[in-house]
């Protein structure tokens, strides 16, 4: 049976270097969401099938991972019109909707504003590729039952303390407003009906440009004299974003007439926060973010040496009510936690005080437990390494596993004489 | 689709007391294990089919859940025979299985003497019953590479410190050696192709006692002679548990004549651990663990106040061969962790400088986000609450969450104006 032993297609195995970088982060953005007053839940990984399935999770419903029904008979299989048929369960894609799931069950027992975190792996059966793997970790905070612009900003303040708290300075906030963007292209002249169509090529402005999106908005034919006030639209002057962040930047980065409520309202988010957050955001009339579900304010964090955001989220008050039966106001936002580990290089795991004692093959084994446990309780890590012909490799690995010195125990060695040299 | 709302059957959400209680948990089991040099590891939750159905997993195999292969067609389903026929992959039932995967695949970057940590959720489709769940979180310790008796010491001491750590004083260490159990049962006469059947019987002897162990199997016609031979060992003055552990209570707890070298080898297991660990150890020479896998020395922490075990462990030196091609010697340990939750009460998790700052609807949100950053840089977790009609819940909820004290937020609030009172 000694074949290939991988782990499964697209999934990760992690040793101890890189498991104890990622449970640091993990640790460290726990920290910081608890202190800005979130509070950490967990729900299983599978959902019922009909809950993944319930037209909320978009395309990523398409890329669910199904669990085969238990006890299942020759008939049963036979029977199978679709793959629904077989399966009961269903690996999550996201941790939005079981926490619409988990809101809608629990409600009687969380605080009238409920602020969740929720540091978890999902699943999805994408094609793998560099950077996109089939269990990934996601770490969410949203807060729920509140409809002020009070929920986004601690979701911002609280986004921009983690990713400075994990070294990740310079980053800013992309911000827009879905409603903005409807009211954008009924102004210019879109059809509501095609709004939706027209937004899937309006998101790839940052990929294509915008002759890109002009281009291929009339390649898909779109009304000419929308199209073409978009375009004129993109030709002014007037750079795309705007700083500082606040009603006039907003009014300049959209065309006359857009809804005036939903332009007050954003404005008001940046009253809201202070001046070190406020100077990181920036209005992005073009912002779109794939989310069907969204339905007011969006965000993305982006970092000037990065082609990718690497957090985002925005406001879905309608879907809770998919659950509940009743509308609860929701805002989200989510750390892409692979990016960040990939980006940033935390302060080492290394423990000050995590030595090696390096013994001969004769060495009494109790002499060497007395010695190890006389050290733990002197607040070290310690490791026991049998004396290998060649130290090189047990070295480097002792190193690599973030152990700081190395002590030889003799058949005399007591904690007092033992000889550190460090690993350095 | 305002339905049933729950988590699906047998498995649970944590709401923030209990999950910040796991963590906690979790935090020290990871701390006093990677104290002791263990190194924490993961793999994905999902194994491919056939190694999770390769015959080492006995009957938690029955139990696993399969993942159902995407894009198949109706001709598929109508075509297949057996589950195993749509399924690629499947969620894992223990940490063991991975662990031997994982380290066949990553052997040459890791130690000679592999000490691993895994802290990890297994799912089991079994009947939901109480403190039985169909997703639990189990917390191994393996070492690997390492044949002698300072392997399970090491596991031995590390596991003692842990329990202490989470507050467990009292348990004790059952200790057996599986070639002790079958080198007994052919001292007694039963013949090597009924030992499997006759220790799913003396398994039972917790429950059923001797009396029941030895009706079970004269019922189950195992050869007269040699269940004689047992009742009249069961029936020896000398009682079945010894301390201290050591040479002499294990050859008093056995007929004479079984495998020598088995006996000085646990015998040793007992000169290597301090005096602290031993006194907890106790040879039980009825002792037998279901998993197949077990080739040598096999233990259980029970505890004098509970009905079942909460940690248990063996040696298992052919498991990893069976994916790596050449044998590796193999000793793991176990805790009970969804067992301990219900053991362990933790100092709470509230935290000394946890507060809450109340607001009327009209307070200008900039001004309350100030004061939360302020309180936050001093090393406060901060908690914004809209000042409700009826402050009871509140109170409530705030000391459930772990928060201790709140202020009300004014118009002219600064830092330090604000007027903490405790939430006791």
């Amino acid at each position: 049976m000694a074949t290939v032993v991988n782990p499964p297609r697209g999934m990760r195995d992690f040793l101890p270097a890189e498991k104890a970088k990622r449970e640091n982060m993990l640790a460290v953005i726990r920290s910081v969401y608890q202190a800005h007053g979130f509070s950490e839940i967990e729900t299983p990984v599978m959902e019922e099938s009909s809950r993944l399935h319930a037209g909320l999770g978009g395309d990523n419903e398409k890329l669910a991972y199904g669990v085969l029904k238990r006890g299942l008979t020759t008939d049963d299989f036979a029977a199978a019109t679709q793959a629904l048929d077989l399966t009961d369960l269903g690996l999550r894609f996201d941790l939005t909707v079981p926490l619409a799931r988990f809101y809608a069950s629990h409600q009687a027992e969380l605080p009238t504003v409920f602020r969740a975190i929720q540091l978890a792996p999902v699943w999805r059966a994408e094609r793998p590729q560099k950077g996109r793997y089939r269990q990934f970790v996601q770490c969410d905070i949203d807060i729920i039952g509140e409809k002020g612009a009070l929920a986004e900003a601690e979701l911002m303040v609280a986004t921009v303390a983690t990713l400075s708290a994990l070294g990740i300075d310079g980053a800013s906030i992309r911000i827009n407003d879905r409603r903005l963007l409807t009211s954008m292209l009924t102004v210019l002249g879109f059809p509501a009906s095609e709004h939706a169509a027209v937004l899937i090529t309006v998101d790839k402005l940052d990929k294509v440009g915008h002759d890109g999106v002009i281009t291929e908005l009339r390649d898909r034919a779109f009304p000419a004299f929308a199209v073409d006030a978009l375009e004129a639209f993109f030709r002014r002057p007037q750079t795309m974003e705007f700083t500082p962040f606040g009603e006039r930047s907003i009014r300049k980065g959209l065309p006359e007439g857009v809804d005036e409520a939903a332009v007050l309202e954003l404005a008001a988010l940046a009253d809201t926060v202070d001046e070190a957050t406020r100077a990181l955001l920036t209005f992005d009339p073009f912002l779109v973010r794939g989310m069907g579900y969204y339905t007011g304010t969006i965000f993305e964090v982006v970092h000037p040496s990065l082609g990718y955001s690497i957090a985002g989220g925005g406001r879905y008050d309608g879907m809770i009510g998919r659950f509940l039966g009743r509308d609860v106001p929701a805002v989200g936002f989510s750390l892409g936690f692979e990016r960040l580990v990939e980006l940033v290089t935390l302060q080492s795991s290394s423990v000050e005080d995590a030595v090696a004692l390096v013994f001969e093959d004769a060495a009494p084994t109790a002499h060497l437990l007395s010695l190890k446990t006389a050290l733990i309780a002197q607040g070290k890590r310690v490791r026991l390494e049998r004396k290998p012909r060649n130290m090189g490799p047990l070295l480097a690995q002792l190193a690599a596993d973030g152990y700081t010195s190395l002590a030889q125990v003799r058949a005399d060695s007591t904690v007092e004489s033992l000889e550190f040299r460090s690993l350095d």
